[in-house]
């Protein structure tokens, strides 16, 4: 692992092609030297050429740029918190360590992080696994704490109805207690089977779950409706396409929408809300929110019902050999 | 036109295919008894094929159902203020009244609205092309006044800046004077060109006028910092793709980017805020907002700057045939 060297602390130095666009936009990226692997040996860096993501990585410090900001040290076993998708990376190891198959994959190489490529030490007290699968969806608790602890403030005495679609997942357990914790009044938590409505009442994580397919939006907005909703905020994690027109109409007049799906289509949610005169603010999931790696490591200290379930998850991918961009 | 039948107030009856979703994501919505043109023959509504949208239509309300929640009568001329992407629609004079060039498309036929297909009658004070050209992007000012009004509430004194992108444009000029009278302390009109530039500054209505291209992040961020930014308000009314990033490094931290462009990409808004460490709120620019139409028009009737600027556009989009979705 090589610190930030000197250059653009967005890492515009290390764009080549097109000129002049941010890293994660670019269609190759400078991470010489290097002998690479797949997607990226051409592309110098690491994007799923479906979804537009990348992932992120752990490794250890190998060398500090000067006047680095962003606090590291040589030695430091940490994760980045920035997308793959425009970190320069290189594999020499031509991943013979990996299966082929595991959501995380073992590897040797080098990346190279910028000023503002935000990366964070990896506690001593989690399994590696467990913190790289936490941090992976950091952004969702803590974006989600803050809209909700908004509307809590906004409400005038009564707590808010949230409803998180996709609670039995990863984004979807750590965002369903950062709701409870910011003051919701009432946490949905909605899932699309009944095994999964097991694993989240056996959690303990929610106060209604109920089963539905979110790609129904009559359905979908019945179930939310039915207990207890209309949300005041809904919290789409459900990574599949159409979801845009069950969220809007699962959620008040008022009320806000994030979705942090990468299958979310801007223009479906757009026309969706206009199409149903529906006065929703929907927000574009951002994975960035100052303090969002110690909140969700926090949360899975404290929360047993979210550790036991990460910990299911990643065993079960382990296991699965599913592959995550 | 016929006013709203029997059957669900947000049109699920008219969805043939595939069944159960909303008629926005509906592939072929039911718009018989029909004898219709291109899209609108195979579809039964119009949806532009690229950007998912369909305009809006002027008509005559021909008949309004029993206990329809639209408040129409027939007779009243009215524009809908949803897209023709979930408005069942019928043309029965082959468009031969249409050069095939103009934006504004005249036709015969008939359209279908549901409950919640809200549609205001048109002023009687202001020409039909300039009522319907403001109405179409009405939504805009209505969203922006909101967020920059809420934007000056939490600066506690110091009125918020402003950038917006395209600012000559349609909804850009509305955004703008939106802004203003939402207590924006400055704001920073963007266009692409210095006649452009001319335009808005004779129109006089952004506090500083700066040239750059919204696709280039790096100019674009370094043009609304020159002129007063980082903007604690960025609105993005640029139709063309890849403005996400750079709209993002115009913000200020803690500030908002309101995306009303159909270019834009949701994984590109999502990565790009997150791989820059940017603590921004992004908000997918809903086209619904109470009241939205009567603020429009109220602006075009008091502001003589927009006015001038959209009849030069409406002249200009007549002459040129621009079509737009």
């Amino acid at each position: 692992m090589t610190g930030s060297g000197p250059g653009s602390p967005l890492g515009l130095h290390r764009v080549l092609d097109p000129a002049g666009v941010l890293p994660q936009a670019a269609w190759r990226l400078d991470a010489s030297p290097a002998e690479v692997c797949r997607i990226v040996a051409e592309r110098g860096k690491m994007q799923n050429p479906v979804t537009g993501s990348g992932g992120m990585l752990t490794g250890v410090v190998e060398e500090s740029g000067p006047g680095s900001p962003l606090g590291l040290a040589p030695g430091d076993r940490i994760a980045t918190l920035v997308s793959l998708s425009l970190t320069p990376l290189v594999i020499t190891d031509g991943l013979t360590g990996w299966d082929g198959r595991s959501e995380q994959v073992p590897c040797r190489g080098h990346a190279i992080l910028f000023g503002r490529s935000i990366a964070t030490v990896l506690p001593a007290d989690l399994p590696g696994p467990l913190a790289l699968a936490v941090l992976d969806v950091c952004g969702a608790p803590a974006l989600t704490g803050r809209v909700v602890s908004q509307a809590a403030g906004r409400a005038g005495g009564s707590a808010p109805v949230v409803a998180v679609l996709g609670a039995a997942g990863k984004s979807g357990s750590l965002s369903t207690v950062a709701a409870r914790r910011a003051g919701a009044g009432r946490v949905i938590g909605v899932v699309p089977s009944e095994a999964e409505a097991a694993t989240l009442r056996a959690a303990g994580l929610a106060d209604e779950v109920v089963i539905a397919d979110a790609r129904d939006p009559v359905a979908l907005a019945a179930a939310v409706h039915g207990a207890g909703g209309p949300a005041a905020v809904t919290v789409v994690c459900v990574d599949v396409p159409g979801c845009e027109g069950g969220a809007v109409l699962a959620t008040a007049d008022g009320g806000t929408v994030i979705f942090f799906s990468m299958a979310t289509s801007f223009t479906a949610a757009a026309l969706g809300a206009e199409g149903a005169a529906a006065d929703v603010t929907m927000l574009i999931g951002n994975g960035y929110v100052p303090g969002h790696a110690r909140l969700a490591l926090d949360l899975v200290r404290c929360e047993p019902g979210v550790r036991g379930l990460f910990e299911a998850r990643v065993s079960e991918d382990a296991r699965d050999g599913k592959v995550e961009a």
